[in-house]
């Protein structure tokens, strides 16, 4: 699972093929925009994002700002459709338990290293428009998750029927419960114990539809 | 589980004993501060909080809410911490799907209807004083508890060695973080669905130390 964290480091020939299509000054405008405000919101905090601010920091004129994201939410909304348009996939190890564990592996890291995902969060209880943007990048990350758990049926782990999101889902709350919620110490087995308790309760049927 | 919420409807006669103990005028002050201090955040929100505000609100002199209290954080912090000060135990069915059960049902109705709870949650990311109260709660909250595991073994329905604390953070954090994070739409079977789940894994071993 990738934190919602937009790619700044995008492979150098997607970046020239979009300076290259109509609408490459527009993308790069986003882009200084989108950068400008995620920067902000990580080094001020939530409370420090305005319009002004934003369009200070990128270079970009007041009214085109204005004009295109209206608002704080409008910005951090527009942040995370950003993350969203990324080719991540599931990782593939060859076991459901290796799957889970890699996967909760870059939970784990997002949460515990990347200030962006932190902050992004903890905008969603600002903000209506970046909670609904966040729901979204989260309800699309387990859609293209569900490969994991189409693999481990095929390969006969868990039982056909199994609900992937209910699974996928007992594989990552429990990290952004200790770590955000609780706040526990970090805890550098937690993603892999959660993986193999996920991983042993998914071939038990814990998941599966009765 | 129950929610974090001070509740105002003390029995009658604990209300009363308080009130006759030396420090029962300071109990009463108290309760009208951290009252008022709620009410303001559930009703306003937390940027609404201030000291000002809350000593207004309460009839409490503003230099008696400074002294005690110091700032939103220690307000907050506060009424975090009276509301440990209770006799919750968790249910007691005679078995451990019925008590997972029951405990997710009382979660899943403070985050579905007691703005309280929700709130709360939502001022732990903005103040580290409420957060760590908060944090305190809940570990406070998870280690009563773990009564439910200790029926479990007790009764052979699971593994001795079963850790508590996995057990009981994999039957409550999917709802959290459905509700509070993926905003999901409420599903009135999730308290029951996940609850069957964690208790299909805790009878697999899955949160057995191995």
């Amino acid at each position: 699972m990738a934190s919602p964290r937009p790619t700044s480091d995008h492979p150098a020939e997607a970046v020239t093929d979009r300076a290259r299509r109509p609408g490459g000054r527009s993308a790069a405008v986003r882009r200084r925009v989108l950068d400008a405000a995620l920067a902000q919101l990580v080094q001020h905090g939530y409370d420090s994002l305005s319009i002004d601010v934003v369009a200070e920091r990128s270079g970009v004129h007041r009214t085109t700002v204005y004009r295109r994201w209206r608002d704080v939410g409008g910005l951090l909304a527009d942040v995370l459709n950003e993350a969203s348009v990324d080719a991540w996939r599931p990782p593939d190890t060859g076991s459901l338990e290796g799957d889970l564990v890699a996967a909760n592996h870059e939970v784990y890291a997002a949460l515990t290293t990347d200030p962006v995902t932190v902050a992004l969060i903890g905008a969603s209880f600002r903000s209506d428009q970046a909670a609904e943007a966040l729901r979204a990048f989260w309800v699309d990350r387990y859609d293209r998750c569900a490969d994991i758990t189409r693999r481990a049926v095929e390969r006969g782990e868990i039982p056909a029927g199994t609900d992937s999101r209910q699974l996928l889902v007992a594989a990552t709350a429990p990290l952004y419960h200790e770590l955000l919620l609780l706040r526990a110490a970090s805890d550098a087995d937690l993603p892999e114990r959660v993986a193999r308790s996920v991983a042993t309760a998914a071939r038990a049927g814990a998941y599966a539809h009765r």
